[in-house]
This record gives C-alpha cells, sequence and structure tokens, in this order.
C-alpha cells in the first residue's frame, strides 16, 4: 500500500484505507474491519454484500469518488443482477476491484449487525446478530493421496473461507454430508450455530433460514416466524392452548398432572402437538418449509415451561414453589418432539422464580428498564401477576396472587374476550345509564344500528377490560362507595339497581338475561386488584420508592385495558397518566428479541441474576398492603396525579372490608 | 499445622503432611493431592476411601504409626462395616480422624486412577480413569426465600462438596431431577460426564455404573461389560452380525446398500438391534440393569463403523473410498436406538483412512507400537487386511485388498470357523497322508475315538486356519513348489494327489465328499498372502525397513493361527518366530482401554493423527510387490530366520505366476 494507492472511504463507518488497484472492495473492506455481510463467500450468489459508490467531490474526504473507479460490471454480476435486478449505483462488493478513489456506502441491509426496527415508537431497535448463520463453501474433492473424511475437509474449508475453529458436528449432519456434498459439486452451505456447531448442510447455495420466536401462554399460544438473515416478520400466528382441556386456569392444570398418573405427560404433548401445527400454519402461510427453521426461542410462565420441557409441574403447585431449573436452557428441537429442520435449535428464556417466570424475563428483555434511570414497574397481568420494579441502579421482581377475576373468572356475567363480550361501559353519573362496546362492533349500545350489528353474537358477557371499566364507572357515578359497597339507596334514582338478597347489583345490560354487576363481583375484583397492588407496593417498599415514574403493562390484558381506568381502579399505583402505556405482548417480544440478537441472551441471563426476588408469600407487609389496597382507588394514598386527570368521588374513610371471610387465593397455595 | 502436630505419610506416594489432632483422614489425604477415591463424598456410604493403617516403627519415616493414633471406630463406620465388613486393618478414612503420628496405605482398589490388569502378559495395564463419575450430594432444600432452581441447588451442592465448576443439563435429567431429590430426601447420586455434564440423577445413594465396549465386526459383534467404578469386565458376550443376510462380506453390503433403497438404513437398524440384544443379554448375565450402562465405546471398520452411525457407506464402496468423517465421535446412545440408561453416551474410536478403520485405531491403542523403540507390525486380517508398522519414531498404516479367503470363502471347501470345520492339519512328508483336527473334538483324525468324537458334527470343511496349515504343509511335504504348483507327478507315490482336469488337487480328507484342495484354491491363498505381503512391504519401504522386529497378529484369525505356518506360507515377512504373536482381539482390546481410561481417547485421536496413510491402490510398487510375494514363502526373501526354526524346501528360483490373470480384487473397486 503507497500514497499513489486510491483511497476508499466507506461510510457510514468513516473507515478508510489505501489499496493496490484491483484490490476486491469486500476484502478491502474486511481489511478495515467495515461491517460487511456474505453468505457466499464473495461468489456473487447471495447479493448480501452490494454497496452503493457515491459519485461527486467529497472535499471532507478530500476525494472524487465515481462508479469509473470501480471495474466494469463483471460477468458474474451480471449473471446475478438478471437473477435479481441491483439497483441503481449498487454494485457486490465480491466482484468490483478498486480502481480509483472511492466512496463507497454500505446500506443498513447489507450490513451483518444491522438494526431490526421494531413497531412501537418507544422501544429500542434490535441488533440482527442471529446465533444460526449459513456459510457457502467450495469443498476439497477426496483423494486417493490424502484420505481425509469429507467433514475434515468441510471443516478445512471452513477454516479457510470463513476463518472457523474446530466445529462439532450433529450426528445428523454427517449422515447426510456425503450426499449433500456430492449432490452440490462440492459446494454445499452449512448452518453453524452459536459459531460451534454444525446443525445443517444442503448441497449448493441455499440461503433460507428462518426462526421462531414461542410465547406459549395459559390460554394462547403465539409464533412469530422471522427471516434470520434479515431481521424481517415473515408470518405470525396464534393458537388456543389445548391444555385448556384439561384445566382453565394453571392451577387446575396442575392439579390435573396431580390427580392423574400421565396427566404432565398429556399435557406436554398436547402443548408441543399444538407448537407443531403453529409452526406449520405460520411456516405455510409465509410459503417456506418448516425445514427452514433452524431456531426457535420459547418464553412462558413457570408452568407451561415445565409442561412445554416435559417436566412435571407438580412442584410449582405448592410452596416452596421451587423450579426444575431457572436457568436458560439451550436444547434441540427434536428433544421437544418439534418437527422443524433436524438440527433446529431451542432456547428458552429463563425463570426468576417458581411464579415469575420466563415470560416475565421476556418482558424485561423488551423493555430493558435497567437501561433507564427512571423507575419503571412493569406488570403483566394474568391468573398471577408478574410485577418488575427497577431502574439502572436495582431491579426487583416478585409474583401476586391475582387469580383468575380480571380475566372474567369468578365473575357472575364474566367471559373471555371473545365477540359478544362487553369491552367498553361508560355509566352516566346523573341517570345512572350504562352504554357500552361489545367486541366484534364498532358501536355504542346507544347508537343507531348497534342491535344490528350485534345480532349476530348477542351480548353476552362482560370481559376482563368491560369489567375494570364498569367498576370504575360504578365508582365515579358514586354506585359504589370508596370501600366497594354498592349503594342500594340509588335504587329509588335508577331501576337499573336491583336488590339481591341483602346485596344490591348494577344492571349493565337489560337484555333477555340482564347482565348485571353483583356485590360479590366488586369484591371479587378488589381482592384482585388488591392483591396487585401489594405486590407492587411491597416491591415499591424493598426499593424505598414512595411512587413509580413510568408503567408498563404487558400482555393481552395490558394491550386491551384503558390504563386510566385501570388506575381508577388501583389496580397500579399512582402516576402521571402519560407515562402509563401498554406494552403489548412485551414476553412475545422478548422471544424475538432473543431470537434475532444472540447476544441479548447473555443479557437478559445476567439481567435475571442480578434481580432481587421478593416472595409476597412470605412478607409480613404483604397482608397490610393488601387490606390498604381493597379501597378505589385505595384506601390510604390519594393518587394525587390521577386527581389532576380525572374528577374522583371524595376521598372518605375506608371502612376496611375483611378480606380473610373470602381468604386470600394464590393459585395452588 | 505446628510441628506437634501429628505426621501422616502415605504409602504407596509417600506424600506426607501435619495434620492438627481430628483432622479427618480423607481431608488430610485430599490436601497433599494423595489419590484416594470416593463416590459419597465422605459419608460412609461407598467404602471406596478405605485405607490401611500401618502398625510398627517406621524409621524411614521416623515414626511409630499405630492403630490407636486413629480415631476410634465411628457409628457410621460399625453401621458400614454390618453392611460390607471392612478387612483388619482397614478403616474408612471419611470416618477417621488422626490423633497422632500414622503411616497410612492406600490400597490401589481405594485409588481414583488405579490400574486395572490385562489378562496377556505382554500387555500394558489400564490406568482406571472413566469418562463418567458418580458423585453423591446432599442438596439443600428449597425455600420460599431463596427462589433457586433444584438444579441450581444441585450444582451448588456438586460445587460445594465436588468442586464442580458450572455442569451442563441433560433435559432428561432435569426431567427427573425433582423426583429423584424428593424421593432421596435432598440427596442423590448423579453422573457427571467428561467432567462438564450431567448425565444421570438417581435417588439416595447408587453406586451402579457400568461401560460396554464394542466391537462391531463384518462377522461377529463383541461386546464387554465392565464395571466402570472398578475397571472388571463383569461380563462378555457376541452375536452374529445380522447384517450377515444382506451380504456375506463387506462389499456385498456395500452394493446391498447401493442396489435397495433404504437398504443402508436396513443395515443400520439390523446392527443396531443386535447390539440392544446384546446389551441386554450381557447385561443380564451379569445381573445388572442396562439402565446402570451410561458409556459405550466403539471400534469397527469403516463400513461397519457408517452403518452403525446410520451413515450410507456408498462411498465406502469406491474409489476415492472417501469416510464421512475420520474423527472420533462423541454422540448420546439415544441418537443410535441403543436402549441404555437414558443419558448414556458412545465414544466410536476415529478411523484411519477409507479401509482402515476404528477397528485398526482399536488395535493401535491395545498394542501401543509408538511406545516401542522395536519396529512393530501389526496386521489385522479381515476381507482386507489392515496393517500397522511403526514404532516411536513414525507410524505407518494402510489397507491390503486380500479378499476374504483367509476366511474360508473362494476356497472349493472353505467354510467359517464352526465345529465340523478342519483347523489343524499336518502332512506326513514321506507318505504324503494327512492327519487333521476338527473345531468341537480334541482328538488329531488318526488319534483312536476320533471318528466317535465328531459323529455329532461331520468333517464339514476346512476354515482359514486349517486352510493357512495345509497349504503351507503340503508346501513343506514338497506336494507344492514354490511358486504354488501341485506337482501332479505325485500322484504316483500318493492316491490323495488326484486330477482334476488339466491340473491337481490334494485330498484332505477321504469322506463320503472328499475335502480337497485344488489348484485354484492354492492360487487363491497366494494371492491373498502375496496382496498381505505387498501391503506390509510397501510400508517397510516408506519405513526405510528391511525387516521388523515384532510381528502381532490382530483379530479372531490371528488368535487362532499357528504363526509359524503363516510365516512360512509368506503371510508375513520374516522375524524372529519368537517375537511372532497373536493380539487376540486387540480392536476390542482397545475399545476397553478408551471405556476405561478416557485420557486414551486423546492418545488414539492424536495417534491416528500422526499415522502416515499409504494408499496401496496407488503406489506405483505396489504390483511388483505383489507379484514377488506369490512364491512359498517369497519369491525374492529368503526367509533367513524363519530357516533356522523350520527345515524348509530348498529355495529354486521361482516361476512368478501372472496373478494378472486373476486380477487384483479391491473390495468393490
Amino acid at each position: 500500500m503507497t500514497t499513489k494507492d486510491p483511497l476508499v472511504v466507506f461510510t457510514p463507518s468513516g473507515k478508510r484505507g489505501r489499496f493496490p488497484r484491483g484490490t476486491q472492495l469486500l476484502q478491502a473492506a474486511r481489511s478495515l474491519g467495515v461491517d460487511v455481510d456474505s453468505v457466499c463467500g464473495g461468489r456473487a450468489l447471495c447479493g448480501r454484500c452490494q454497496v452503493l459508490v457515491m459519485e461527486g467531490d467529497f472535499p471532507k474526504h478530500g476525494i472524487s469518488s465515481h462508479a469509473a473507479n470501480l471495474s466494469p460490471l463483471s460477468e458474474t454480476e451480471q449473471s446475478f443482477s438478471q437473477r435479481r435486478p441491483l439497483p441503481a449505483g449498487q454494485r457486490l462488493s465480491c466482484s468490483a476491484r478498486i480502481e480509483g478513489d472511492l466512496v463507497i456506502d454500505v446500506p443498513a441491509t447489507s450490513q451483518v449487525h444491522r438494526q431490526v426496527v421494531r413497531k412501537t415508537a418507544d422501544t429500542r431497535p434490535i441488533t440482527l446478530n442471529p446465533v444460526v448463520h449459513l456459510h457457502y463453501v467450495e469443498v476439497r474433492e477426496p483423494d486417493m493421496h490424502d484420505p481425509a473424511g469429507d467433514l475434515q475437509r468441510l471443516l478445512e474449508a471452513l477454516r479457510r473461507e470463513w476463518d472457523f475453529g474446530p466445529l462439532r458436528c450433529d450426528l445428523a449432519v454427517l449422515q447426510s454430508l456425503q450426499a449433500a456434498l456430492r449432490k452440490g459439486e462440492w459446494r454445499v452451505t452449512v448452518a453453524v450455530h452459536a459459531g460451534s456447531q454444525l446443525i445443517g448442510v444442503w448441497p449448493g447455495f441455499h440461503d433460507q433460514v428462518y426462526g421462531l420466536a414461542v410465547d406459549v401462554g395459559s390460554t394462547t399460544i403465539a409464533a412469530v416466524l422471522c427471516n434470520l438473515e434479515s431481521g424481517a416478520v415473515v408470518g405470525s400466528a396464534g393458537a388456543m392452548n389445548p391444555q385448556i382441556r384439561f384445566g382453565e386456569d394453571l392451577m387446575s392444570r396442575v392439579s390435573y398432572a396431580m390427580m392423574n398418573p400421565g396427566g404432565a405427560r398429556q399435557m406436554t404433548e398436547a402443548v408441543r402437538g399444538a407448537l407443531n401445527t403453529l409452526a406449520a400454519e405460520v411456516a405455510g402461510a409465509a410459503g417456506i418449509s418448516v425445514e427452514n427453521i433452524l431456531e426457535v426461542t420459547v418464553v412462558g410462565n413457570p408452568i407451561m415451561h415445565h409442561l412445554l420441557l416435559g417436566i412435571d409441574p407438580v412442584e410449582l403447585g405448592g410452596a416452596p414453589f421451587a423450579l426444575a431449573s431457572d436457568s436458560a436452557l439451550g436444547l434441540r428441537a427434536s428433544e421437544l418432539g418439534l418437527n422443524l429442520h433436524p438440527g433446529a435449535r431451542v432456547y428458552t428464556l429463563p425463570c426468576i422464580a417458581g411464579h415469575v417466570g420466563a415470560d416475565a424475563a421476556g418482558v424485561m428483555l423488551a423493555e430493558r428498564p435497567d437501561l433507564r434511570d427512571k423507575l419503571t414497574l412493569l406488570v403483566d397481568v394474568g391468573t398471577n401477576a408478574e410485577i418488575v420494579l427497577g431502574n439502572r441502579q436495582r431491579l426487583l421482581a416478585c409474583s401476586s396472587p391475582t387469580g383468575p377475576a380480571f380475566e372474567g373468572a369468578q365473575i357472575s356475567c364474566g367471559q373471555r374476550a371473545a365477540p359478544g363480550a362487553i369491552e367498553r361501559v361508560r355509566v352516566d353519573p346523573r341517570t345512572l345509564e350504562a352504554r357500552f362496546k361489545v367486541i366484534g362492533s364498532e358501536l355504542w349500545s346507544d347508537e343507531p344500528g348497534f342491535e344490528a350489528s350485534v345480532a349476530g353474537t348477542g351480548v353476552t358477557g362482560i370481559c376482563g377490560s368491560g369489567i375494570i371499566e364498569v367498576i370504575a364507572e360504578m365508582y365515579l357515578a358514586g354506585i359504589i362507595s370508596q370501600d366497594g359497597v354498592i349503594d342500594g339507596g340509588l335504587a329509588k334514582r335508577s331501576d337499573r339497581i336491583v336488590a339481591t338478597g341483602r346485596t344490591f347489583a348494577y344492571i349493565v345490560h337489560r337484555g333477555a338475561v340482564p347482565l348485571r354487576i353483583t356485590q360479590n363481583d366488586v369484591r371479587a375484583i378488589q381482592l384482585a386488584k388488591a392483591a396487585l397492588r401489594a405486590g407492587v407496593q411491597l416491591l415499591m417498599d424493598h426499593m424505598g420508592a414512595t411512587e413509580v415514574d413510568r408503567i408498563r403493562l404487558a400482555g393481552a390484558f395490558g394491550s386491551h385495558i384503558d390504563v386510566k381506568y385501570a388506575m381508577i381502579l388501583g389496580m397500579i399505583p399512582d402516576c402521571d397518566l402519560s407515562q402509563v402505556s401498554s406494552a403489548g405482548n412485551a414476553a412475545g417480544a422478548g422471544a424475538r428479541i432473543a431470537l434475532l440478537d444472540s447476544a441479548s441472551r447473555k443479557t437478559i441471563e445476567e439481567l435475571v441474576h442480578r434481580v432481587e426476588k421478593i416472595e409476597t408469600a412470605i412478607e409480613p407487609k404483604f397482608q397490610a398492603h393488601f387490606v390498604a389496597a381493597m379501597g378505589i382507588p385505595h384506601s390510604s394514598e390519594p393518587y394525587s396525579n390521577l386527581r389532576k386527570a380525572v374528577q374522583l368521588p371524595a376521598p372518605k374513610t375506608a371502612t376496611a372490608p375483611r378480606p380473610g371471610a373470602r381468604g386470600r387465593r394464590r393459585a395452588g397455595a
């Protein structure tokens, strides 16, 4: 390299160097450490190394750059562009050679560690760094003079062309290697897992490598299919968890496992079968073969996690709620009976504690509260609420035994979120009349055409978000007091308030079968929200915090709930309402991050290790917090931030209910 | 530790140190690096740490040692000795505490790396150092205050009690861990593979760990069952290789795979099924469960090796004879469909080249020619002879296409070694009469009672060793010339020499169906032995050696053959007859060494890497060596050593036969 050699500047990195005329552009980039992707190893097959020649004078760099300073379009580039047209000004850096000064832009799509943009604005982009990479190689043919095995010559090629050290090799790869080498005429593509293990081999050039991020929920299983070379989401699908036939909620499934020999096995087979169906479905819809899925990441609560792994969840059904393992696991997909590529691997995110699972780890990975100075509260509501509180300094987590009331269970007219279910409710404080919206219709119940719009489904019940809203609205309208008592005196003002024995109920919908919120329903929600709020309070106590800066509600529930009503009800602590938002399916997003960015696995494993686990069941203050949280929004906390946004009824001294009468429910305790 | 503390000397190591009174003897031994075994971690359960107190004055050590200088027999020792009596003077070093000066002998049976004595005198002992170890641990119970998973608490116990670093864990262990911990009341025994992976867990104390050394031959499969804690052979068994139904010899099996879709798969299933049957049989005979077999080592020729692994052997059927892999492999037994412990592992020894397999590697490991200054020739005769020549400086290997003549195939009256087969032959040079011995009878054919002794089987044919002997004896008696021609002129002297068309034959046995050696039979043996001898000569050429110091004949053939006749026939080069011997089933012995001493795996992998592989098919001098070796014992070499021991007919100039007329056979070439 002399000062007379052409100068080449790569953007956006700004890396620069002088290279002899005739130097391959890709080689120049690599020698400077510029991040340029390649699957085919510089053979003009994959098109991953495309770069753009910047034309013009660049005073900043002191050079003029022109397309003519690169070698003319080579035959291989012409042949490539017949298959896949090259955008104007773009060249394959493995074919183009330096002939003069150049400014070369490496577009994001040609970078190995490019960033994948996530949909919502307030989440970080994902760095694409999958655990599986494809590498195309040309292998030396066998020779009587050298008895090296085919695998050894393949490894030699991987060392020569891709700088790999020793690699282990799956037996299945060894079984198909010889045929692949001969079919591909000594050119094959291999899949290398974690830089250390050969897990797949294809004859010739192959660039199909996909991954599946799976969120195994008790009710639904969601899978997102990603292209691991581009990071793009190419499909997603959800299915009911077929384990529901063994028990609606988590604890009834644990009971099933306890009561029925082989019951855990049956549930394991059910969830694995569902995953196979889902994988085939999402791959089929995306037009790819399941054989091209090489990596799977999994999140799920501890019981789903254990059942998928074939571990009897019986220990999670009672104190001390011992997990079989809280570590992240790396497995072969075949060990879980998954019908994907024979060498596909599975990574399960770590669990935090017996009731704070890999789903909570996924939420943490998606939300990364540890990257902020502000104190973030993450809440994922299910049968148990999983709660994380933390910032850059400290992370705390617990679960709280909310029970399934928020999901519509234990509520007289409650139902799952499905067409026909009331999901939004408004109560007029003057007339005490209710209007509502139903899943499946865009209209409010008092709008013209509503009846027709729900003719197909009817109005069948109230789902979780509807229950939150109706009770909060009843409170705002003065129908229930701060301590949760339905005011029977109002029966004089409105026929929607009706006596039911010694207590009263509020009729939300006057149908053939009226939908009513009873005193017991209000109590059930109070108990559930008090448990959640008490768990949050415990974490705040441990953190020494009197308030939180941000609240993110994760999960399906968090997506559908109106955060204002959640706060009016006192499910979450007082906070500036603009700082409270849904995190969507954050657990699933965490699974996708772990899928696309293998470095994030170490991050979440270390984060989970750092988390201080708080066991609510043995915290002496839990009961007191629970009692104090029974009031709406709270029996003692003023909720000053909320009051700035919403006109709440004047606080009054609460008559604490006696939760002991119904007892606290911890799932299975 | 002060100079007033008691002095303890451990023999045979001679390690010594002073320890405070009350120090546990096992702890003292370990702190000095004395090799004392323990499975139970010092809980007086396993009895592996037994030591012997030496009584008396030891001027060499300057101390008096007495049993009274140890703490009295503890309760745990008494309880142990009720289950398993302690020999006089022996104590459990985990229970006994130092109370005064002591000389303590650690018997070989209490050493971790003790030596296992092999049967034959001229082989080295094996250092017991299995890849799987059992460890008994007490695990902390789960606790609401600490949400660590059961696996994490197990790993913590293994770190605390056994000083393990991070361990990976089989999914099957994770699946059974929680039940095992609770059944064992937080005491479990685990199996750790290669110091890095948990592969088994049992409730409470468990000390059953076995390994299987397997030699997969084309004809027979042999398995030796070893106790991996003691190194003892507890059983062995052999079975016919059921692949024989797809083809008698190796090449006909490769042909079967080539001609029949799924043929390789069928043969893979056959050999795996046979291995399962054999494992169950040998375990049953030893009174152990196959579930206690945790490790398997395998040797076999390249085709058997590939078929067992489920690799289509088609590439081994033709030049350039490319192996799928020549490396040693570590696999799960379940990947090979073996029904052993679910976590059992398999280790296959490396292959040397396309025709020099893991069986030859086994022979090398058993014989270790690299440890001697003397030049050793190792010969393993099968369809292809595998030949190794070497010493401390250099190792060479090749295979030579002998074909199956030595196994009795291609010989008119040849048969497998089985009852009724002639295995020994003597020809009287004066009368030209033959006498012989038959497998299944102890009598020579001219001894009284012989007829009765073979009445059950008859005299059915001549097996490999019988063919070697009869042709060598015919040569010694002058019936065949040095160039292999049966002298028809002798028909005048003996009715055993008969005309068969234009050539002659010799009647070995005058039965209802006479057993004869025809001119073609002699030619077949000449071709086979010339191929073998030419291979040996090539290695000697490469080595620059004109003679070898030692010859070891491996395999079933080597065990049954009389080495003198093998040399008279010129199968092997001239050598002092006292330096020629059978190595027995050396390949199988190599598998057993790899089973018992995991460090030997690295040794053989490095040795195989060092071996210079000679491909006979492309060696220009092979043909000339082959032609020169057609004569008996050789067409040009004088065999001076042999002549000192045996009176050979005077050498005469050979009329070289034309081997090209029948052509050389390389299996499948």
